[in-house]
């Protein structure tokens, strides 16, 4: 089966199973299990989804058994960035009962969590299709999870803003304040930048915007909070010469108006900082 | 200032906020400010509220400035389940520039992930007002965060469920399926859980119930979907012998019919793993 | 073959015996082994118990060679919870020489001093065979290591008290002097306390013990330093209505006394505090 | 107050005392502390000797505490070395009453385990007073507690053998058997090690000491397992060419014989794996 | 005293220098000074320059000693990225002999290796003066050192290529033969990239160059092993539509000339993986 | 293929390959290959020397694939320790194309490392070959490096001084300073250390060796910065009591003559703090 996506290698998946597992299983591990199951006894499990959605972390739920019990047989169905619907199987799970039921909350915990994430941002993409304008998160992730939480996002057919605050260069209002004014902030940040490293400037009006235009500097120009004709006439300031990017309350009912306006980006914090968790669950095949 | 509510120690608080700083400021630190900013400058910022909610997480402010400069100025003027408005200011940070620039989104990221949940949690303890229910979380957490996610439940004036696999027994339909019934898998978990471990029990049916309470084993009857009426003659047939528990789908909306039943705690997986982020943003003092 | 007790996961294991070989590889590896063996030389040796007693740690020394080696092969003869007797083998190995003798320390270090736990445990539990009375460990364990010597108190027949502070509520003297009072300390205790964790409460004297019961809150009384008679009137005013647990200097001499008063649980700090470790030795079959 | 013996430096005790403090607070923490006790309530309490014997560990007492709280008092009274009677209070402790009571069971844990150590081993070094034999400890230690162990030897005026694999060259029967021989072992052993690396050699005969003398290479000779008597002709045959260490079931009773054979070292593995905990407790001062 | 280059926090130093020191302090510590020096004793020492160059790594060394004892005094008197000439005192450190001489050997190390880059960034620096050229590193570092070596190459003067494999794209030859051409793979660049990211070709002939140009697609080229006429028609032939960057066995010797041919950027990959440290000791002050 | 040299186990090199293969992956991964590489896409590649040299960190090559993907293929061809010639193979590895860019760069980055430690030991052992001089190193590494640093020492045919702080005495003129004179130092350094622990000692003239020698207490006198004529007369005064080592500015050009002094060690600093890169590339074989 072909990747739809390419993949996070496990290196970055492993600590954050490693994470959910040792919060769960302490310092006695299942206590549960331990009083009422035989040791020797196995199980057969399916994750089912019980809504349609985009299914994110199968690494994850992978590493969730395995790293318990490198024996236990898991078999991936649904590959992340499918289209998942209700009742559809997207991984089963064969092996020691306790490994099996041992691993099952830290799976279903990051699974549902991502691919919450993902469905969103699919959300999003469809309602902006026919434009040109690209669905992007931002750096309001949860601590220890970015680098998966990004990845849920590009699960769901979009794209990742910055990674970090080493990766590009983003003036906010802060930055002009203190130093001194929109083009010595813009010079300053070409001359220090690395070659690599795009600038991109947020505005809120149209006469910041003209500034900034006039000192060329800026890769692209984050246009915060404008509604979709002063975005449209931002637009046609900018020409072409760098990209525009649409943020601030973007919902999937107003995205189409807004990418409409002809700006290159949409980003939205809340397809990571508010997720509302897709439902699957774990049925015991018995 | 006396906390609120019985505080976590750093200890718990600190690798949460060294992951977040560590994934913000990967290999190059602060791009930005290195570029635009001059390395003496100070600041002074303040935390205010944009929306109306409940605060939680301000050890975790604090560590995401001092852990990057110890010197750096952070009062906390709300603290961990208060209750605030639209506008009120929760912190102060004065210091280096590049530092509170630094913390910042680490900062507001994880506070406004757990003002998140201890917001929904006061919603719904304060819908079953005058009831005697308990509105607790689940084991629905995130990898990384369980400690925070659930000290942030306690802030919204909610309880905590099990806080892992080893610390108390909670027998579901696999469990049961798997150890060829209620009654003995009842038995198991009496004999060989600790003495100091509870055995809590989810029921389906009130058939399951009665055949349950013959054997006087379980502390808890977890009543799973069950709809107030059912809840209400499932109460009245537990009569005070263990505590009962609501749980499957439960709103701020549901909640006070289900409270209204007599059930001694209600249990709700959305509070941690399905949270909007409470709207909190740092003002810069220019 | 069928564990008699139920495994904890490696994941459990594996930082345990990480630290045991990183603190004896350091940084140049087994001088000796580099210096007297060839690479590629072959070796078979075997764990030999020299002293009867019970097994514990199995899953370590699978570990401290496995971790060195993925190809070496280890055979466990003895599970955790088997009674052994002088010149019983407990495990092969066989493999490279070089891993061979680079993991048996760490191996041996603890296969011991957890056979140590196991065996003392199982003589205790032997000494009051015949009463209800469980035997239980304490919080009185070594730093980085109380997962398993629990889990080796287990092994040997015996139960585990609190894992940490996290998971029962147990008032002493302090807590009561600090907050006014055994009722005042026992109401605060059910009120705040999670649902599902158990209160209990130590006392040193029947005059303490009449007040606590009329709160009816406490799940277990720790009798502390009483002798045979006191527990046995302690036991009759509790009568059933909790469980009781007695605790200080108990030794498998005083043991069968105490357990026949009719307490639940006896609690012995020394069983992980103090431990001996069971002589077994590798033998190299040459 | 000046140190009795070198201080080992803060980076060696942390990680022990952190995962202390991280077994024992878990996820949620204190639940006693933070039911029964006020929050800014204050607490000052003193660590009583309730056995003779030597302290070893204060580092890890006081890091107990600061850890959790860098404002609390910790004031040393016995210093690690030092002797103390039943009854001599070894450190005091004020601050708030739940850092207190919440590092208490790590600071006792670790303090009575190495103050036994230390115990231990001075009095095995007062029995051979007299003579010049140097009590040392071995490899045989627990995992992750290596440094602390052989530290509290040296609190006890023992000495230390290898730290590790690395540091020096102990070659053994299995080593001579795989090598083909003690002289080929030993010659191996002179021309691989470092210079700044002794060689020992593990004897059980004369004749095998008599042998390996002839090639004069090691440093050390190890006696292993033989009485007074044949200790006396061994040391007589190495006549001061290299140094001579006993090993092999050696107690407090038996060490005066043999340390009068004229052995340089005698080496016990029971002063760091069956370790007896010195009874030491926290005292509340309300 | 004012940076004179932006610093880095020191939570990107600590986790190198914490390992540096547990790497020397091992399990036992320093016995040097722990047998001969005693432990009140106090020493003054500072850090001189033996050879001139340029200084990087002055947070390190402070951390070298406060890591090891917060109350040890650490003067800096040369700033990272200041030049220094032989006989110069860069830093004082004052406190407990024992913290001086068992935190040099780190510090030393860290110092001499990054001031190493730094002063052979500047000669090459240096050397391009008057040419528009910036003097950039490579990913070719040592591994953990990443961030320390790339900030030591900015303390020379010089500037930063990627940090990583995710913060910009590098298309060479591997990439273009496994995606069917340079054309296929600069449109797949950047359709996928994210829209902060920029795109790099690396080229080896002016053919390829042309077919590169004709897609306007990347932001740099990478003009790999040309020598300067070559190096001069590339220039000519990007006309400014894209930054130039010349890479291959650059020297301080031959860095001029390629610099006159009109590039932005020349990268040497020896600045990081073949530094000759510079020379600088600890003078005790006795 | 058996080992040229002893190797170290894999659990001192995954947390160095670990860090190299996160510092590279970030958040996000490899954007390059994920843009223009097919998933499913395999590719071969081999290891080529570009330059003679010896080779050391093949299990580093190794280990930085297999920790990505656990199913490629590494063929390691050329072991540690071996010379190698221009555009010999060093090793294959075969498996998914994005594994093998992914590792491309960590592996390289150790490998060519360690090899240029490797090669430069081989040419000053090579340089005294027909003398009894061994070349050693010193503790001038770098952070976290230090286990393969010395390997690659080892590997080149040279020997390890000192690993740590901990496993010799090294007394020095701040050490005889402070102490109060060489006799000093000297006789608490005997009394002190470890009955396994070598002491040296740093002497710069032939009176201070003179002295020294009247103790007979040092295992290795260290002559600093002596002319041959001087180091001849230093080892004539010694006359075999004790080792010899020379140290200061050696260079492969200057080590014969300071061989054929007839010390018995030469140290040198910069084979660890100031290494060239062995110059290898991996060919893709398309």
């Amino acid at each position: 089966m072909t990747a739809l996506i390419p993949p996070l290698p496990d290196l970055l998946w492993e600590p954050i199973i490693r994470a959910g597992l040792a919060e769960d299983f302490g310092t006695g591990g299942d206590a549960t299990s331990q009083a009422v199951i035989r040791p020797g006894q196995r199980l057969r499990a399916v994750f089912r989804a019980r809504h349609e959605g985009v299914v994110a972390g199968m690494s994850g739920v992978r590493l969730a058994f395995t790293l318990l019990d490198p024996s236990i047989n898991v078999t991936i169905l649904k590959e992340d960035g499918c289209r998942i619907a209700p009742r559809d199987i997207l991984a089963e799970v064969e092996g020691c009962a306790q490994t099996v039921l041992g691993g099952e909350r830290t799976a279903l915990n990051l699974l549902s969590h991502l691919s919450g994430i993902a469905t969103a941002t699919r959300q999003v993409v469809d309602a902006v299709k026919g434009t040109k304008a690209r669905i992007c998160c931002t750096r309001k992730t949860l601590p220890g999870l970015r680098a998966v939480q990004k990845y849920a996002v590009r699960a769901g057919g979009g794209s990742n803003h910055r990674y970090r605050l080493d990766d590009a260069i983003l003036i906010k209002d802060n930055h002009i304040a203190l130093c001194g004014g929109v083009v010595s902030a813009l010079k300053a940040a070409r001359q220090r930048a690395g070659h690599l490293m795009a600038v991109a400037l947020e505005v809120d009006t149209l006469d910041q915007l003209e500034m900034a235009l006039s000192c060329n500097v800026a890769n692209v120009y984050l246009l915060d909070n404008m509604a979709p004709d002063m975005l449209r006439r931002a637009v046609s300031m900018v020409d072409g010469r760098a990209l525009t990017e649409a943020s601030g309350g973007i919902t999937p009912e107003t995205a189409p108006a807004i990418a409409a306006s002809g700006v290159d980006i949409l980003s939205l914090g809340w397809l990571t900082h508010s997720v509302t968790a897709l439902d699957i669950g774990l049925d015991i095949d018995l």
